[in-house]
């Protein structure tokens, strides 16, 4: 006789930055490693290439940190975190893998994230939260 | 008899950064066309108006974001974003016109705004949330 | 016969960012007024120094601004915010003295944080939570 809507609260949250310049965004082996085709696909359609995939590449640490995960160490695979912009443009978090599991383990449903970029920074936030 | 205190989620975050020097604040037109009588009022008593127009210059930029509506375009009032000190000194966020309707219409009921600015740059974070 | 989850809402979000060389974290008079024995050995054992009690400290202040408490004035002790890294690597904060007490009159019993350093800019982002 009662619907209750019950909200997801905040599993961790994420920051990171790094100079545009020292995202090694010309580094083919860099670029294969970490990023989806699709996201590759994105990028190279923007503006300054550069930009975007700096701010994807802090995207995806914040997202990692969100996580709470232990240290990524040699084997993680930032490319399990996938971001693409939505209908709106606004950045997407898809997670794959071994990402997608250890969410999944922490009960995290949905990360929310922002990106931005000067002409030399990058930065994003993130949040993840529960059902 | 049981009374039940159902907390708001988390529709969207919003992170924007700019050089101080890059945001046009000596630049009347850029003013008025963006900023109430209020903020205006507010950062032209404040030590630098630069870094006071430019970190709310931000903020406006990453309630926007945080809204998660599309892109602005040439017709989006950023006016619409107010954000004035609340009485223990932090930025609070009024939204007017479009930008309300806007919030209303995801269910979005309050946005919590954090600004910081160093010599050179401002930051802002922006989360909006549910009832 | 039925159990309910009520998850935490948002209190409070703080950012916080300083220049790495505007924090002076060579002045031990500085040092020992603002950060625990444990803070200070956990930095102290960081590849810099400098940038780990700069991302502390702007971790601090973010914590601050996310408790929505009035200006801090001279007699604010930002060592009641302590922030060490939890089995995970990922910065726990642990509230103290007046901060603990202000937090608890606010509902707030949980500080989400994250922090970065890029070589030159640490920034830090705090979020509260009520239970």
């Amino acid at each position: 006789e009662q619907t209750l809507q019950l909200s997801g609260s905040t599993a961790g949250v994420g920051v990171d930055q790094e100079l545009i310049s020292s995202v090694p965004s010309e580094n083919p082996t860099f670029i294969s490693r970490n990023f989806t085709d699709a996201e590759i696909a994105y990028c190279r359609a923007q503006p300054s290439f550069q930009a975007s995939f700096a701010a994807r590449w802090v995207g995806k640490e914040a997202v990692f940190k969100s996580l709470g995960v232990s240290s990524k160490g040699a084997g993680a695979a930032m490319k399990e975190i996938e971001i693409l912009p939505n209908e709106a443009g606004a950045p997407e978090v898809t997670l794959h893998g071994d990402a997608k599991v250890a969410a999944a383990a922490k009960g995290i449903s949905k990360i929310h994230l922002s990106l931005s970029h000067s002409d030399t920074v990058a930065v994003a936030f993130a949040q993840a939260s529960t059902a």
